[in-house]
């Protein structure tokens, strides 16, 4: 029943023609019976987050949504916030200069490596390559970056997730893992040695498995994480299990950043239908990898419900 | 309540060591009820399937299993049979002539094009390209694939599964369907030109569309049917949602071939274990496709149930 220890928790608008700033409300309204412990930081014009119970920090026109993750990106190299919850925004946001916000966020905070966990109530993923044309996956994806991104994971749930004894499972790049070599050499070229090389270091790495079947047998419990060679091997389950519920997180960061897992929906910002679930998950991960996780759903039974 | 018109419907009873034969008997037996109008004919040994009402033709040693097929896809190319439901095999069976039972069946029954569809009660799915290595997708899935895969299953579900307007989808082959370009061409290179000629031909198939959401969207009733371009693809999110109760259809043969959507697991033969769903789909498929549906699961409820 102990609230965690005292954190300042960030969180940006997003852009502020689509469904971050109603989403982040609602989900702020939701938790601040379980969050007393929290002292928020909101990145966001006062029409965006004004009126909210924490800091305001307005970002400065033309651009500032942009500007708002800038500057929660200073505040998080800085230590000024214990983590961040980045609202969704537009590609148009990063102008080219960054495929997203994991990239931004690992440039500005200046570390060599992040990869990007989809955390789920049932099911937990993280795409090794990610946004690349599907015929450059096989070419472009290594035994070390495997083992690097497989560390970056151990690490986080181990460590930040409190989970003792994770059990990692990769996914093969072909179908049935290329059943022995008939469809592809990927997993004993490039999978085998990085399996290898980890069980060396105490990181237990089960597999290359059959793609088809891993992802259902995390699902019923056997595995608490799946590696996946490309986007959508890991993303197609993701989304069938989670798709109003998922977090993204970046692993690899100094202080955690998530983000829900949606982009600015446009086309129902406004309305009062947008869902605040995936929102309010992410801040909850931000808080538990934060080291002080929100007391337990329970508290929240005097609330309006979800 | 009228049962369909009199058929023959033909079931291989797999490798005998595998779980085949049991998940056969207990299939029949409780379709039994609901299938006066079908006369079976078993492929299979005395051990196997002897017993069951119906005509066992028993093949010759030393390949039991082999013979069972040849034999049922002799009687399908003459009309012996209906319909047939194959029993799960290893893939020695096939001895590298063939990689399995669909393409066994293409050659034995001399139509130029096949495709499989894994159907389910709440997803169909249909991968265009099959066993091949990931690294080859890209290069070799082409226009006329997906024109030519698209018309059988336009055909099937038109036709004999009697869905008058068949809601088609195809998942681009990148992340994002490659997001206008960013990642990856296929989409506009060869995807729309297929698109393109099957709407003149006044098949309408949507797309494409991202992978990690069109699959979602058919399972919430958007669509019938979801193409995809590789295996992992269509299998990934099917065996996720229909693990035990996934059916296997070959499209394109002039007579309708069903399986189990599972291999002989050896592990678990003869315990009594095995289940029999995805057989009993099998079967109920088979005979809606050879135009002859079982009558509704409710004249069961005096069987001994599930």
């Amino acid at each position: 029943m102990s609230a965690g220890a005292p954190i300042r928790v960030g969180v940006t608008m997003g852009d502020p023609a689509g469904v971050g700033p109603e989403v982040i409300r609602a989900a702020i309204t939701r938790l601040l019976p379980r969050s007393e412990h929290v002292s928020w930081v909101f990145y966001g014009s006062e029409e965006a987050l004004g009126g909210l119970p924490g800091e305001l920090r307005q970002p400065s026109a033309p651009f500032p949504e942009r500007d708002a993750i800038e500057a929660s990106a200073a505040d998080l190299r800085e230590g000024h916030i214990d983590a961040v919850v980045t609202g969704p925004v537009s590609k148009r946001c990063f102008q080219g200069d960054f495929p997203g916000h994991t990239e931004l966020f690992q440039h500005r905070l200046g570390v060599p490596r992040v990869a990007m966990m989809m955390a789920g109530p049932r099911l937990k993923v993280v795409p090794i390559t990610t946004h690349i044309p599907l015929r450059e996956v096989a070419t472009t994806l290594t035994s070390d970056d495997i083992v690097q991104t497989t560390r970056l994971v151990w690490q986080t749930m181990t460590h930040a997730l409190e989970v003792p004894e994770p059990r990692l499972a990769i996914a093969g790049l072909n179908p049935h893992a290329g059943d022995g070599g008939l469809f592809g050499d990927e997993e004993a070229r490039v999978f085998q040695p990085a399996i290898d090389i980890l069980t060396q270091e105490g990181i237990p790495l089960g597999g290359p498995h059959s793609p088809d079947t891993v992802f259902h047998q995390a699902l019923n419990g056997r595995f608490d994480c799946v590696l996946a060679g490309y986007h959508d091997q890991a993303l197609i389950p993701f989304k069938l299990m989670h798709f109003s519920d998922g977090v993204n997180v970046t692993l690899g960061l100094p202080r955690p950043r998530t983000s829900p897992d949606h982009g600015p929906a446009y086309d129902i910002a406004n309305q009062g239908i947008a869902d605040p679930t995936s929102t309010l998950r992410a801040i909850e991960m931000a808080c538990q990898l934060a080291g002080s996780p929100l007391c337990d759903e329970g508290f929240e039974q005097g609330d309006e419900g979800p």
